[in-house]
């Protein structure tokens, strides 16, 4: 291997191929110095053209940003090569990734949004090779289901701006196509069907879900009730968890805080629920006595946590997490894989061929191979969330910066915990972090700020003020495109 | 007939319908008066959600304005009812329409951009009738294709906001999509593809092509060419005429300057082109030897006219427009019906059953019906255009607002000519109007104020400038979503 390093350095710059583009590998390639960026051959792979800025989704799903203020778009600038591709097999030893690539630039007449898997299928013949001396994984992970029917077809998720787009796609048009198919005034018959059209559920109370059904209290009570005060009136959001609480990362003071304040808004949480399937009626909970009931709704959101990307459960030969299946690195967040398999050249993955279940064998950090993000994981496990997947990326680009040829870290990476924050409507947040906790305004004036610095770009900077702006004079943006 | 009228009006206010929400149909509703709307059951019945303002569309497509800065949203505010509807049946004798919803509320968890049509097919058991006492038809027109072979399946249009988007999609994902599939740096066969990949054809040469065109240009060089330096200069656009000019609407003078303009930025002007067909690899354009050629392209924008609506075309007993099929309407816009058609109550049409060519009688005006826009004609024509539209729904809505419940025009309508403007890129204008011609930056100016006073909300004419203000300091919006 290490000669296989040396015939490509000599053939030119080292080659670091980063995969993803989410808060892990953003943050890398971000804070990689213009000097590291000259000395290596980078490439990204990535099938998104575009960085979610995950905390404006709920807001930009609600038209209270526009699309564009929640993503900053990935380019080829500053010297990186960006393929636009999924990653469908890995070769630790070989030092090679095969890559499908995920657009299709000659026709395609219309629709963004439909399922990527159908091209990739069709494009699967053009699939390439990419070789690396460096390799840098954050693929992330997928929404979790664990296992419930009909979520996969009937409910929508919120990961990245194509989710925000689809839900206030649904939402607009979910008022748009009552409005006209119930003219008013509304009979009692009527009446029921337009509840069930206008009943939303979103399924998860973390902060993504508790900040959504906040937004989407916010955009019925505040704007739509304008323009349809018959239908709002018939609007109902309901916030379902399968835990005694939602907001159970938050300090319990403020996740019961949120709890008064949703049952103030009408937004009803249902805790302890069981969910036994999503179908396009809506929700069926299961119910003390062991049936079900179906919860009729217009829109389901699914936001429940999250799992393994399929490449990281097809890669054989390496280290992983037992129940979630992500990958081990060590304190310097090298892959760990297992000596045997590297001996034998058998660390590799296909997302068609299932790695088996258990591996054996001591473990080794594989030095050219590193993992951040929700893909994986350490000894002591950190929470999987954005702030942790940055804070690694921003670590891992300090020990390219500090050596880009030859990368290896000095320190262990610490995680620094800044604490949390989520809005739950109506100009109010909670914080939660370790210099204090607060609730209500002030925290959400707080909370705003935080999300306006931390936009990673100044033209994110003066779009997110500008839009919040906007909507104190003209009220949320309706107009679905 | 009269009978009918009077039940209805003792049954409750008289029925108002309009058919579309484009130039004639918007400027209708924005003019009836509160007390118009008061005195009337107002229904609108479109197939779009919300008026799209032509003239900002093709910046909209470029990234230089947001997509919602061009469009408005169509509500139910003011006592209109909305339905999201196709109107695929007309019986003006016994003063009914027939709908299909066009939009299907309940689970659709992707693709705002999919063709309406499928979903209309499924829906289509869910028709219902709308009656009325006054109608007015602004249903516009069609993209004119001239029976050319690919075009609705490999060309894109420019006539709403989602037209714009798909374009823009597609922009972007073909730089996108090239940058990731031609790694740097390219060889001489990988030029060739890009070429290709990247070759822009425009096909119409009138303000919509134009002015897409130079958008285009704009995007690219000012834009694109920071991000992809080594792609833009491979990137082509060309704009095709079947006439002797382009912009053939306006003075000779200013057609010249503008074609001039476009030599000296590299957009190449084919005139007198003959097009045989569209397919995915580009534009077969006849050559002078009676052969073909193909003109590689990534995306062709077709805009060369407009044809009458499929339930234009389908109305019996009217009286049309030879060669357009556009309805005739007297000097006061009412409908023009041949007088034995309307004595034997044949005066209906089904988009399934296609009218017979010709109608004999004398044509008398129906005074309860009006046709507005581009789908309707008078003895003297008026150019298609959207300030032809606009004033002809001013004018009718002062009929109503004149006399709410026996609306008749006391004078003719008249068309006041306001001049027309067309940008061409890089700062630079045309205006050609009663009162004077001028080019340049200073037209361009007058041309940008002009269009942020006629957006038809205060949110646009707040958002307009502040788009333009954006890309000042920040470029255009290269983010696709």
């Amino acid at each position: 291997m290490r000669g296989t390093i040396v015939r490509m350095a000599t053939a030119g710059k080292r080659r670091l191929v980063v995969l993803g583009t989410g808060w892990g590998g953003y943050a890398f390639l971000k804070s990689l110095s213009r000097s590291t960026l000259s000395q290596l051959d980078v490439k990204v792979v990535s099938p998104t053209t575009s960085f979610s800025f995950t905390p404006l989704l709920a807001q930009a799903s609600c038209g209270t940003l526009d699309f564009r203020s929640a993503l900053e778009p990935i380019h080829s600038t500053r010297g990186i090569a960006f393929h636009h591709a999924w990653c469908d097999a890995l070769d630790l030893c070989k030092q090679r990734i095969e890559v499908t690539p995920a657009s299709k630039p000659e026709f395609r007449p219309a629709d963004p949004l439909t399922p990527t898997s159908p091209t990739r299928a069709q494009e699967r013949a053009t699939t390439y090779s990419i070789g690396y001396d460096y390799l840098v994984v954050a693929v992330g992970s997928y929404n979790a289901t664990y296992g419930t029917e009909g979520v996969k077809e009937n409910a929508l998720f919120l990961k990245d701006v194509s989710d925000a787009r689809a839900i206030r796609w649904r939402i607009l048009s979910a008022f748009e196509g009552t409005n006209a198919a119930y003219p008013q005034p509304l009979s009692k018959e009527d009446e029921e069907q337009v509840r069930a059209r206008l009943g939303f559920v979103v399924v998860g109370g973390g902060p993504t879900g508790a900040e959504f059904a906040a937004e989407l209290h916010d955009l019925i009570r505040q704007d739509l009730t304008k323009i349809y005060p018959h239908l709002a009136r018939l609007a109902s959001i309901k916030l379902l968890d399968a835990g005694k609480s939602i907001l159970s990362s938050f300090d319990k003071g403020l996740a019961e805080y949120a709890m008064q304040k949703f049952a103030r808004d009408g937004i009803e949480v249902v805790l302890n629920a069981r969910i036994n399937s999503v179908t396009d009626q809506g929700v069926w909970v299961q119910n003390p006595h062991g049936g079900a009931e179906l919860m009729r709704a217009g829109m389901v959101v699914w936001s429940t946590g999250i799992t393994a990307a399929p490449i990281v459960k097809a890669l054989r030969g390496v280290a992983k997490e037992d129940r979630s299946h992500k990958w081990l690195t060590d304190a310097k967040l090298n892959l760990l894989v297992h000596q045997p398999a590297r001996d034998k050249g058998e660390i590799r993955g296909n997302i068609h061929q299932p790695a088996p279940d258990k591996q054996e064998g001591d473990v080794v950090p594989m030095t050219n191979v590193w993992a951040i993000g929700d893909c994986s994981s350490q000894a002591t496990p950190l929470p999987a969330t954005a702030q942790v997947a940055n804070q690694k990326g921003s670590y891992l680009a300090a020990v390219f910066n500090a050596s880009p040829t030859h990368p290896s870290a000095q320190e262990p990476f610490k995680f620094k915990d800044k604490g949390s924050m989520a809005s739950i409507g109506s100009n109010e947040a909670l914080i939660d972090s370790p210099v204090g906790k607060d609730k209500g305004a002030l925290a959400w004036l707080l909370w705003r700020s935080a999300y306006t610095i931390m936009a990673m770009s100044w033209r994110n900077r003066f779009l997110v003020p500008a839009n919040w702006a906007s909507n104190l004079l003209f009220g949320r943006d309706v107009g679905r495109f």
